[in-house]
């Protein structure tokens, strides 16, 4: 049978009380009684239970990750930040995989079961209102790689999507092309439509250069490959904005079952810049969304919501890059 | 403030007890009890609490997934599973990152505080004492991706890693390679101990093929790069067992960047069959290992012990299967 508090409280020669609270971080208890406590423990074997610990302190130091596509290889970066940045605060990750598409409230319900201190949803595909169930449950929720809306209302961490579009246009430009795509993920995801929108409108500036787009089922490999099968079919451009990296792979994978070649034939730049981007064998060209950044910001924002749950919303965006390996064709002197 | 037990307790005029009886599954209650607890929680809009539950049953619900290298991105597949089959189990998964090479003794007390019903160390670098330690402190625990010995301690799913080998040299041999080796992964691992035993035991049965050997220091694409580099400037055998898929692609990498060409120059075999392997642009011949029934039968174990903790401990081995791609020279006709 395992020790429990009462077994201590025995040993010790005091209230049960008294051993939960010498356990507890804060609590009111002298340093007398917390040796006598700790030594009685120590002869016993007892280990403080931290989750009925969490009873007294109202704390679990359960952190809630949702996701819906575990299968994004960018999420190999995210599970591994956000596990270790949540260990090296005592805190630790409960995992939520809503890849089988399960309802909101059912998710919400289940992590507030649970008890979690708080919650990353960690998805560009989810609707905002998903993160605001959270809040309106009073779970602390920031909306990691969410859309920064001026009716800002739960926290957001990540890139300004509208920008980055923008930047995959002028890149378009300044190496020359004259038709160039948005080949998009999902078109429901914001991440999908402030992307098209920066991207259109950057765009609409060049009259003298081609323009159009398209939406992939979902930010996957397969994805990416049977829409550029399409384009293909349909008569190519020059260069394609691909939604985010495994979808370009997917894409560059379609142009070579055709016969064609990277960059030579057509262009593809991609976004995340996930570590499968720098392999040589794929060596894409991409934009750097800074993952590091935006997921210790994310453990930051729900460490100082703990202690301050009505914390006012902020949106924190960081900027992306362009990181240049070879599947778009060389600079022009233009 | 949130609803308490104690307030629907008073409210449906009932003990505390019995409404904790109410909201325990298999716990002895009258149906009208249940039904007046039931209103009275529905009044108040109160939500059992699965954690303070687990004070009266003894189970969390929670399944600790243990692992030291999230980077290798077959990891994907391993979280996507292991989270899918516990959430379909009402079972909840909490994630333990030892990348940062914490130490046993410590994950394995906080898994215990964590009160985690039971534990899969899902790894083949971690030594076989580490799944004993949570054995020892009698959590329920399986190790995935373990070795099966004879003097089984812990109860162990996946493949037989010596069987694997011995495959890989055969697929050699039948393809007419004359100069072969292992590039295995980390040397104090059990999987690469095993896969070069049964390599090298094969292999010793053709004396006519050269046979040779060497380690890299980690399953990751920068090892497997950084190790083919240090083979090809010592002079390239014609065809590598690589410890696992990334650490092929890292070789591949290596060679392409030396001017060489796979298959014609050099050919790869590797293990696994990640996501990754089958993308055209890597299009890699690698042994299959049977991820889904490894985690699904992982997990099913688990739950088996939840019931009966002294369950006799057993190896659960899949076979494997060559899943031939572009990184191998065709089968000759001798």
């Amino acid at each position: 049978m395992a020790v429990t508090l009462k077994d201590v409280a025995i040993r010790a020669g005091v209230s049960r009380s008294a051993v939960s609270r010498a356990f507890t971080d804060g609590a009111s208890v002298s340093g007398k009684m917390r040796k006598k406590v700790e030594k009685a423990a120590a002869d016993l074997g007892y280990r403080p239970n931290a989750l009925a610990s969490s009873l007294t302190t109202g704390r679990t130091k359960l952190v809630g990750l949702v996701s819906n596509n575990f299968h994004n290889p960018i999420f190999l970066e995210v599970f591994d930040l956000f596990t270790r940045g949540l260990q090296e605060r005592g805190l630790r990750p409960l995992i939520v995989n809503l890849s089988d598409n399960q309802d909101p409230e059912q998710s919400v319900r289940m992590l507030q079961q649970y008890s979690v201190d708080g919650v990353v949803v960690a998805s560009s595909t989810l609707p905002p209102s998903f993160a605001k169930t959270f809040r309106d449950a009073k779970v602390p929720v920031v909306h990691c790689f969410g859309r920064h809306a001026s009716s800002l209302e739960v926290h957001v961490v990540g890139i300004d999507n509208v920008e980055a579009g923008r930047m995959a246009a002028r890149e378009f430009v300044k190496r020359g092309y004259r038709r160039v795509a948005f080949m998009g993920g999902p078109q429901e995801a914001t991440s999908t439509q402030d992307r098209f929108s920066g991207f259109t409108s950057e765009m609409a500036r060049h009259s003298a250069i081609a323009c159009s787009f398209s939406f992939a089922q979902a930010y996957s490999f397969e994805a990416g490959r049977r829409e550029m099968q399409r384009l293909l079919d349909a008569g190519p451009m020059e260069a394609y904005f691909c939604g985010d990296d495994v979808l370009s792979i997917g894409a560059m994978s379609a142009i070579s079952e055709a016969g064609l070649h990277v960059p030579e034939d057509i262009g593809i730049l991609g976004l995340n810049d996930m570590e499968m981007s720098r392999w040589e064998n794929i060596a894409l060209t991409t934009i750097h969304q800074p993952i590091r950044q935006i997921i210790n910001s994310s453990i930051e924002l729900i460490v100082a919501m703990l202690d301050d749950p009505e914390r006012y919303p902020e949106a924190r965006l960081f900027p992306c890059r362009i990181m240049e390996r070879s599947t778009l064709r060389p600079l022009t002197d233009r």
